[in-house]
């Protein structure tokens, strides 16, 4: 096959020379540091906390004979079902993820509302030590069950699932990131962890919770227990899948915040790679559907048939105060709380990058480690928990506080904890408390006068710290509302100290404080906006956010990224971005393409066909046409490995080497060509083929997709990738300028874009890139490949870029 | 030039037959009823109420050799020039845009308000022939000023602007869309229609004026008065514009409704055609520069210094009320709502469109008859305003209103008009008032009991008709304000049909009904939930809004689309949709490109570049090296009208076809190259050259964009339009499958694929497109143009499609 391929000749522009000394050009490397060798970039990723080998997904439509055949078969009946069943999924959609999301915070309620209810009951008799043994204990409990059912059951499940459900979104394709399995321990794992006091967030995994229902739904349900409906074959294609995912992880959002229109503009914002319009409407309708469903389930437990759940359940601070306003004396320290949140927000990205790096390297050695440092966690979170508020001192109730004081029971700003009757203990409040409650207590305005500096800043600094290190346990953990509580104490803290300067009151400095580190964090700027505003329900506020988000994201983009960027790039997912790096614009496609390739002809023979299958792990090959078949090499498309497997599995095969045409169809139905689910690929060792079938023929014709996208191979490398990321390609094709010898070049992929592979085909650029001068790149040979052409697929943590 | 090209050969696809026989699929039509000429659709469009030619954008970058030694050139100085720019507009744009809406409000509440306060005064002292004619003729001149100065001035500034700026995000480039002059006309011509009593909006024209002011400030302000800046220098080109002009009308509808989040959701649903999400960041930056700069100058006007502007002054409909709750049984009724809402949308984008129509016929008749229709609304406007309340039965005063009844001077409720002492006239309150406070009456609480039902049934119906024949004016005219007010008194009134069945008070009943007019005349959901909510102030009201919209926009897509779209297409401007149309799967790219092509030689003779331009109206002409410069001719690249001009002009011509290389870099600056600004194109009749001159020789290399985006021939025409659409491009170059003959076969634009234009080719398509069967498109030739290559630009209304 491609060993008859002759040398490609490539050539890129040189502004500065005449452009017919090919000759020369052809001979003198200009980079001679440079040897051309195969992709380099891992194809390895971290999904949770395994490693496993990732591909890219099928955005593009295989436009193959076979395809169009089927296509013009549908009636107006199949174009109805199609259109019923995009809705009909997003209803249920809606309806499983508020149901699970309402399930969700009731289980965590009550379970860790009981735990509290125990422990405070057991606190106001003085018996401070079981106190402390039933708390430490129950936490251990938990977070161990959730720890072992995430390492033994699905690794991917741990974690927020953000990154790796954005970089499905972006077209990577990783085993079990969306799975049944997945689904039921992030659900799970999820109340067990949150449940067990450590500081982790329950908004990621319901958001990894509505993608995977959305997929699972759009594969129909399972294979494996027969749970398939017809009309759902219309759906076994990755774009539909995308687009369900797109609206699961809106629909996630919305279900952990109760915000429909911050749930839909996540997604958009941080989530999806690609949008339309009807997916926007789609990813609303879904929303709506939730926040519904939500309300209904909601208006059923205000009747208090939810046990321990009442107010205290899904978040919604209502800070709403008729008389507030603001005026331009407020801006200074609304100003300052957005720089220094925006700078707290940088380096808790910088610190929880590295700590995620070290637990990285911690886990790969073994499973007892994993569930050791969960343990550690634990302990060491129960301990701070318990412990702390003996620092602080009693505060004696006020006296006009139309709450209980000292608080009985579940709910209530004023724990008692150590102190004596008529007292409370304000960092226990705080501190001794769910998450969802200390949150609320500090958006809580008529309450300035409950805390007391100190306090405020023990609990700033012990969120800041457990936050970052509780994110890494293997178990699903979200970043959402560590980052509110931490920057909601730090806006408090900042409140107290203009206190006498300014007229907010703590409790909205609490949610500028909550808004500054979360854009600091995550730097997302409409969505984070909107759900800050549905979660505290109040518009007026609206400019100060704005303010507020702008500031830290404008101060923290200064250091580092993203926190979801930074994890994906940790985690190896090879995420392709939308803007252009600048020195792609020096570089032709010729410069980074790899080869050699591998070709089919039109008509194959089928041993050869299984050769390439086996000897290359790539995912598409060129279908050439090639004397006597045509006058001369003519490339006729692209075949995907998929459904070379598929025709290999059918043994429909030719004895001798002629164009099927319209037979072809007869023995196929679409079916057998749709893009099974995920993780669910056919293998080529699976096939068994006798010595004569090896020596017969196929047609690749009807099954080649005669669309592909295709670029010269003197494009230059930026616009090569701004037409792969916007067009969502899994395939590039690189034909020749000139038309002696093969009709094709190479094969681009999602890994030749990765500025690691660039730059580590040109150094030069590497050494240069922050000096914007001129590099010259005017010609490189094709490269080498080692002998079966196989791809490097080592990965090393340590290896992996820093962001 | 393309006299030389021989006979392009083209192929398609034909999955039935054999793929060999060339020889007879060359000589044998398929669709003999088809003749292929030259694009035939229009290149001219409706902009305001002018027709003009117009032009596509250039997004793509000019990749030649040129640009990259620029480019490279760029020092660290010259990207932190461009990245302080950058937000520097943003915020420039956020100022001016924030101040003109405000004044724009304050000019329009003291205007219209000091005319309803004489004529009240007049009323309430019984003069009413002369309160009828101060209200007749101050309506009348003000309509007729506003309507001058649209026709003398700016033709363009008529309209809401909101479907020309929305082509000219999609990439259409129309002289006048965007200009100073439509900028100047757009604010006084609103400011009076609005003033006038004409049921128009403000919204619309500020969201133009946004995208005006967005777009003069990114070209550093006009050239003609020498107020340019160098540092703007970097941002004379069509993205950096495209941007700038996005964040501008996010600003405007951010300005308009005091609502930022909504500005800038709006921009991205309905406006912009490509988002990346820093522009999404500088966009909501842009809104809360506006957000809190009107809140400032509100400050301002608080303490009474804005003469009537009070708080009748920017909208802000508070309705707050927090003890507001809804359960089951107030579903049923807002469901109905919804669908009706949704019908009635319908209708009115339909009937719309139809009054549009005919309003396009007779202005195109004279200027005449524009300045006598708009006479002839206001006169009807003022007779319908002053007329109707006399049909209304007086009110008696509520005992327990906490406001004066009747009403004395600008605002208020209740409006006496003709009635007694002690009574009000219903009718009057809403119709013989501005629409802003109309709208305040119809979405307040707490008066259930202050509108009769008939009043409300004739204040829908005359909404209904005003706002239909009132946005065809030949002057700046908005369509919020006028569906947000016909929706609320619909709303209203199925709020008192229901009134027995629900708790839901009846100024809720209005913003849902106004919520369901909106889904269903402009079909937005997310953006149109959050301006309704930041107008209303009220998060509790979310899932009622979205199930209203979600309901209303489903019934009336069943109808038509948007009311944008609608427009747009009316106005003849080649919008290119984000989605495929299916008939596109069954064409190849070779099936509607059009010839013969012009191509120009990499060194030409300067005499063959004229021909060429003034032969031809193509902006873009493939460059190709031929024996003996090179072996086989040579695809190069692509070349733009302007930049050729541009090296006519500069006359640095040479003597013999030689390559200049690095020399021609000499002669030239960037800013040469740079896109001028909107409308001024360098023609190429004013370019003299001498007869010796046109015998010497150009070296193009240096300038051609060597980079141009390709398709194969044999590509779906599905596919190559997902990539001209993506991508953003103006030109798309068809390169042929074999390599004899030319090496380029045609060039695709907007044009091309352009329904019209590809059904018009294909006209079998036509008659079964609804059907959905197999239609067999298998070769078709190469066709016919006019002797000038020059497509045919006429127009005729009539023949303008439906949408």
């Amino acid at each position: 096959m491609s060993e008859n391929l002759p040398p490609v000749q490539t050539q890129s522009q040189d502004p500065d020379q005449e452009h017919d000394h090919d000759h020369e050009a052809l001979t003198s490397p200009l980079l001679p540091h440079y040897q051309r060798a195969s992709n380099s970039t891992s194809q390895l990723a971290i999904v949770g906390v395994n490693v496993c080998p990732i591909e890219s997904l099928d955005y593009e439509t295989a436009e193959n004979d076979f395809y169009k055949q089927d296509w013009r078969a549908r009636d107006k009946i199949q174009n109805f079902q199609y259109i019923f069943m995009k809705w009909l999924l997003c209803f249920l959609i809606g309806c499983f993820v508020s149901v699970v999301g309402f399930c969700n915070n009731l289980a965590v309620e009550n379970i860790a509302g009981v735990k509290f209810v125990i422990t405070s009951n057991m606190m106001l008799t003085g018996r401070y030590e079981m106190a402390f043994l039933v708390f430490f204990l129950s936490n251990l409990v938990l977070t161990l069950f959730a720890a072992i059912i995430t390492t033994f059951i699905s690794p991917a499940a741990a974690g927020s699932g953000i990154p790796e459900v954005k970089a499905y979104l972006n077209g990577v394709d990783a085993p079990g990131i969306i799975s049944l399995r997945t689904l039921i321990v992030k659900i799970i794992g999820s109340i067990s962890a949150v449940s067990s006091s450590l500081l982790v967030g329950k908004a990621g995994p319901m958001m990894h919770i509505g993608a995977c229902i959305a997929s699972l739904l759009g594969q129909g349900g399972s294979r494996r227990y027969g749970l398939t409906w017809k009309w759902i074959r219309l759906f076994k294609n990755d774009r539909d899948r995308r687009d369900l995912v797109t609206c699961g992880s809106a629909a996630g959002i919305a279900a952990a915040f109760r915000a429909p229109v911050g749930g839909v503009l996540f997604a958009l914002e941080e989530m999806a790679s690609w949008w339309t319009s009807g997916l926007l409407w789609r990813a609303f309708f879904t929303t709506a559907v939730v926040a519904i469903i939500l309300r209904a389930l909601i208006d059923v437990c205000l009747s208090g048939k939810c046990g321990l759940f009442g107010k205290g359940g899904l978040i919604m601070f209502d800070v709403y105060s008729a008389n507030i306003s603001y005026h331009m004396a407020d801006v200074p320290p609304v100003l300052l709380l957005g720089v220094v949140g925006g700078i707290f927000g940088s380096l808790y990205n910088f610190l929880l990058d590295k700590v995620l790096r070290v637990y990285a390297i911690i886990n790969k050695k073994s499973v007892t480690y994993k569930i050791f440092i969960a343990c550690t966690i634990s302990i060491f979170t129960s301990c701070l928990l318990f412990g702390l508020p003996w620092l602080a001192s009693c505060q004696p109730c006020p006296l006009d506080s139309t709450e209980d004081c000292p608080t009985i029971g579940r709910s209530g700003n004023y724990k008692k904890f150590q102190c004596p009757p008529g007292h409370y203990n304000d960092l226990a409040s705080l501190i001794f408390n769910t998450n969802d409650d200390a949150i609320r207590n500090l958006f809580s305005k008529n309450t300035d006068a409950e805390f007391q500096h100190s306090t405020m800043l023990i609990f700033f600094v012990t969120c800041f710290i457990l936050s970052i290190i509780s994110y890494g346990v293997v178990a699903p953990a979200g970043l959402f509302v560590p980052v509110i509580v931490t920057g909601a104490s730090y806006g408090r803290f900042v409140g107290m100290l203009f206190s006498s300067r300014t007229n907010l009151n703590h409790g909205l400095f609490a949610v500028l404080g909550a808004a500054s580190f979360l854009g600091g964090s995550m730097r997302m700027t409409v969505s984070l906006c909107v759900i800050i505003l549905e979660l505290t329900n109040n518009l007026l506020l609206l400019p100060m956010i704005m303010i507020v988000l702008l500031v830290s994201k404008t101060v923290a983009d200064a250091f580092n990224g993203n926190i979801y960027d930074l994890i994906m790039k940790a985690k190896g997912f090879p995420y392709l971005e939308a803007h252009v790096e600048p020195y792609m614009r020096q570089l032709t496609v010729a410069d980074v393409v790899t080869g050699p390739l591998q070709v089919c002809h039109g008509n194959e023979k089928v041993g050869n066909i299984v050769h390439i299958l086996k000897t290359t792990n790539h995912q598409g090959f060129p279908v050439i046409d090639e004397p006597p078949h045509s006058e001369s090499p003519v490339l006729y498309g692209l075949i995907l490995r998929a459904h070379l497997i598929t025709l290999l599995k059918k043994r429909v095969f030719l004895r001798t080497p002629v164009r099927i045409g319209a037979d072809a169809f007869r023995h196929f139905s679409a079916d057998e060509f749709a893009k099974k689910g995920l993780g669910n690929v056919d293998k080529i060792e699976d096939i068994k083929l006798t010595e004569e079938e090896m020596e017969m023929f196929l047609d690749l014709h009807p099954f080649t997709n005669a669309s592909p996208y295709t670029v010269v191979e003197t494009m230059s490398l930026a616009k090569a990738s701004t037409l792969f990321r916007e067009v969502g390609l899994r395939h590039l094709l690189v034909i020749p300028k000139r038309t002696t010898g093969s009709p094709v070049v190479g094969i681009l992929t999602r890994h030749d874009f990765m500025p690691e592979h660039v730059l580590g085909l040109h150094p030069l650029l590497q050494t240069r890139r922050n000096k914007l001068t001129h590099v010259r790149v005017t010609r490189s040979s094709t490269g080498l490949l080692n002998s079966t052409g196989r791809r490097e697929v080592k990965i090393s943590l340590s290896k992996i870029p820093k962001a």
